[in-house]
């Protein structure tokens, strides 16, 4: 087969390709990771890449402006490699200059919620300092028994296993170690495991991760298991959107062990980066890191543990599984300490995952008397309501928008992100940002206000058009599409103007629209009305800040009393730290799941009609929303 | 390294060697097995080997005649390669000619314990065919719920988890099997795990391994799991041996990781070695094979599972562990179904171990109103003293004499065997060998008549000398010994005469005194009589037949009503394989362990006297045999 050269002139890299490969698969093996909504079908037109010099073959694609061709700007999925080529990767099509997110101080603390301080400290992997009494002719046990005695007291379950491996060595260890030893414990299924045991105190030194897989976003938080102090936290894009934006498109993608194999490499690689950064960061090892909790939908489970996820997508919806074992953390690939082990909330039905279940837990609406809603405003925008009796949950397609993908300037809530934005009478705009660093992007808390703020000015109507009489330097028409200026170039830290475009809008909309009708087809269901709802959870990944007045006046969420509202956070991210320092909430978490019933949108009989009516700023029916006034 | 070329001329095969490293070392890696009973010491002179040719340096040894000596005999383990050698191994040293023993019909049955069929059919490994109804949107739930709301019913655990790899590709398989599929379940502690699933019905299919893991012998049964039968039973010598006859010398030589993991690829090598024979034998497939479970001594379940032995031996005489967890087979290297899974019978102490467990479980000492004795008769003569209240047990060092073990022409008990020998007035002797073969050594049964005869015709003194004014043909003194020919060399299936010398005599009375002095001991113990005890259990891979009176007659056994008597064969092995066929068993195994008191026989203050008495044909205190008449 022949092979040239593809060397990437921005970023100092040149690999290998075949003949005949296209150029988005070359770049992906090489580790460069553009945007590709679609999964390279040609269709998103997200992977532009500029070549500079070489051979290859395109075919023409109306996402590229004939102006951009002539620039030698291709879709990367398209171009079909025939020689050795120079490329270059704009800005915006790469995701790599952003491989992980460093926070700072204030959102590496994050959201703690009060009641994650309800379940008592009891890690996953629990670590016990024991001296031992040395043998006797009459105190003759076996050295594992000797263990055993001595914390068997200590702990709350009967069950108590030994790993072959921690035993294997044991005997001679403990005896070097004047029967002064660290006994390491796991929390399995009904049992504690000892998974080995260390010479010495090595009690101090016990820590875990907790993830949250999101469809669009890989969240890691590195927590002291002694003291479930957080210690830093880190977002990146999840790899896998190279395959796809959508679950379905993933689905689709690992349907075959192939591709199944590519996506689990993909957020193995984003767990893999978090923990190696995290750690170094920390001045952690990676041996003193025992447990892992994940959280996510069931999607990102399944490719997680490379379950085939194929009959998610073929009627009638049907996940391989929707709980998953304790397992040992080597079998996921994951290096850490070599006797470490991971747990994984389960799930409800195929599109109430175990993210939503760590936000039940997180809120606590599960044993709360009155009824509560929480709507984590995801990629799929997941929704439970209930009360300790019942729960129903639910998912809409809300898309990644408000997890700022998608959208010509989006971004995740992190350093540099707009997420506080007022625009006044003389349509002048003032911004917060994240970290208060130079604008970068906006993320879904910025965009929330922005819309409420273009809306409040007329300048855009209420079904998401740009009010075409309105003279600003702000507003202007690109090739395409109208758009806002929210921050000049002047001002802003990536050299270019950032806007807000009448297709963003649009795909905004239709996002809140998806939610809001979703959680009205729930409180239909149980024939309850918004008025009922006591207390009403907000999560996402809005970073620190949610403005919950403009939520309502964009009709996102319920105009109800305010008072009702509270913004949680990631709920998911917390529902996975709770179950790591708290083996009594992850059995809780088992629990749960089992306790929500799972109700299908699409065959609710009036869904389709509610969410048409949604897709208006705030609602055809203003009469929903009377506190606000357009 | 100079390299030479070793001819081993009577087996065809060469080996590699490098200058200066010993002959038996270089043989064993090839794969042949010789006796070596002391390690490779020098010491016990089982290794002899003629070299025909070729250079190497050794020296002189007390143990090689002059004789011998100068025909090229030197023991394999004392000589140094210093070039090409040509060498022979004589028979007598060689274990490799029978490295399994193929059984009779009769023996392949063994002995079944009436006792077994006491327990429920329900094995370790367990194989249910579902036919599940498809998923419809209103039944949604996940593949793995499915299955499990289909066999949680049948099932008498509550805790029932999946192995990860068990539902990876689930999905696309239950599909293409049109729903109709075979769950493989296994019985961990307190849990069923889904193992694997299946397309179709394969629960025709499903076989099991008992296994015996002794000291002297391995012991394998191929079972079907659904009935139980008994398929086949192969026997080998311990390839352990060549590193040491005894348990000690192979603690010695597994204490540090390059011996250990000798003595382990060892056994693991006479492991696989009779499940391919076997299953070949009964065209049974490997992938069939879903369960093994093990019975051994302490020692030999430390160097099965490679855990680090060392501290047995050094007071106060401690295991790293009595209980093993269940484990996947393939963690033992051991090549079967990849999803089986394999388990171990939990012993009490390092001298008691999960042998006398199983031996306990098989005749049901455990749960008998009465006072029953169980003495299994192997290297490490284990007795178990007890009823359903109260048991203990110990173990007194016999030896592997009646294992066919370290005595001139001692054998397994396999065909050829001789297993009962009457000798008349006129000293004429007839025998009968196991499989009516012609014979090829004498085993245990057949030496306890020989001694039993040889004292009734006054052939040897109470103290187990030969009666030197005896003129026969068959007592005769060789270059250092006196003997009894039990079969001239024209009756014999060896080409030469088959004998018992007086070194044999002496051991034999050690080894029988042993036992006997040790039963004494317990009952000293708990204060009781012979006469207390309703029933006595003899255990030892005797094969099919121990003859109880004369056994008594040289004082193996105590003088006391023979009703009480029942021999039992392998009672090892047997309740490895109850352990196998039900996990009802299993479980009582880890109930019975924990009942039964370790008694350390070398601090009870009598048990010194009791055995130097004991060293007599039957006893110096003759009144203890009132039934014997010599």
């Amino acid at each position: 087969m022949q092979e040239f050269t593809v060397t990437i002139k921005n970023q100092k890299k040149a690999v290998k390709a075949s003949k005949g490969s296209d150029l988005l698969s070359v770049l992906v093996k090489a580790g460069i990771i553009l945007n590709a909504a679609c999964g390279g079908d040609g269709i998103c037109g997200k992977c532009k890449v500029i070549i500079r010099s070489g051979e290859f073959r395109a075919e023409e694609s109306k996402l590229i402006k004939e102006a951009d061709r002539k620039k030698g700007i291709v879709l990367a999925c398209q171009a079909i490699i025939e020689g050795d080529l120079e490329v270059e990767i704009p800005k915006e099509s790469s995701q790599a200059h952003e491989k992980i997110s460093h926070e700072s101080e204030e959102f590496t603390k994050g959201i703690i919620l009060k009641r994650e301080g309800e379940f008592p400290i009891s890690p996953l992997v629990r670590k016990i300092y024991i001296e031992l009494p040395s043998p006797t002719l009459d105190d003759n046990v076996s050295d594992v028994e000797r263990i055993e005695r001595e914390i068997r007291s200590r702990l709350d379950h009967l069950m108590l296993s030994a790993r072959l491996s921690s035993v294997k060595h044991l005997s001679e260890m403990i005896r070097e170690s004047d029967f002064k030893v660290t006994v390491v414990l796991g929390y399995k299924a009904g049992e504690v495991e000892m998974l080995t045991v260390e010479p010495g105190d090595t009690t101090k030194a016990n820590y875990g991760f907790a993830f949250d897989i999101g469809t669009t976003t890989v969240v890691g938080q590195l927590i002291d298991l002694n003291t479930r102090e957080i210690l830093g936290t880190r977002i990146a894009f999840n790899k896998q959107s190279v395959y796809g934006s959508d679950v379905i498109t993933r689905i689709v993608h690992g349907s075959d062990p192939k591709g199944l194999g590519e996506l689990n490499g993909a957020v193995i690689d984003n767990i893999d980066d978090i923990i190696v950064d995290l750690t170094a960061f920390c001045n952690v090892s990676l041996g003193d890191v025992y447990a892992v909790s994940y959280a996510g939908n069931m999607t990102m489970m399944h490719l997680l543990l490379k379950i085939d996820p194929a009959n998610i997508r073929k009627a009638p919806y049907i996940p391989t599984t929707t709980v998953f074992p304790v397992i040992n953390s080597a079998e996921m690939g994951i290096e850490l300490n070599p006797h470490s082990i991971s747990s994984f909330l389960p799930g409800v039905a195929t599109y109430v995952g175990g993210d939503i279940v760590g936000g039940v837990l997180a809120c606590g609406i599960y044993d709360s008397d009155d009824m509560s809603l929480l709507a984590d405003i995801g990629t799929n925008g997941e929704i439970v309501l209930g009360n300790k009796e019942w729960m129903i949950g639910s998912a809409a397609s809300a898309g990644p928008a408000f997890e700022g993908s998608g959208l010509a300037f989006g971004m995740k809530a992190v350093n540099g992100a707009i997420d506080k934005v007022t625009i006044s009478d003389g349509l002048e705009v003032s911004v917060g940002t994240i970290g208060d660093s130079k604008p970068r992007g906006i993320c879904g808390s910025g965009y929330i206000d922005i819309l409420c703020q273009m809306l409040k000015r007329s300048l855009i109507t209420k079904d998401g058009k740009f009010n075409r009489s309105i003279k600003s330097k702000r507003v202007r028409k690109n090739d395409v599409n109208y758009e806002f200026v929210v921050v000049f170039k002047k001002e802003s830290g990536i050299g270019k103007d950032i806007v807000i475009t009448e297709d963003d809008i649009e795909n905004l909309k239709r996002s809140k629209g998806a939610i809001y009708s979703a959680i009205m087809a729930l409180l239909n269901k149980v024939e309850k009305s918004v008025a009922d709802i006591k207390k009403i959870y907000i999560a996402g990944g809005f970073g620190n800040y949610l403005n919950i007045e403009n939520a309502i006046f964009i009709g996102l969420l319920p105009d109800t009393d305010r008072s009702v509202y509270e913004f949680v956070g990631n709920s998911s991210l917390a529902g996975a730290r709770m179950a790591l320092v708290s083996h009594k909430a992850y059995e809780k978490a088992n629990e749960i799941y089992k306790n929500i019933t799972y109700v299908d949108l699409s065959s609710e009989p009036n869904y389709m009609d509610e969410y048409i009516a949604s897709l208006f700023f705030p609602h055809t029916d203003i009469g929903r929303f009377p506190s606000v006034q357009l």
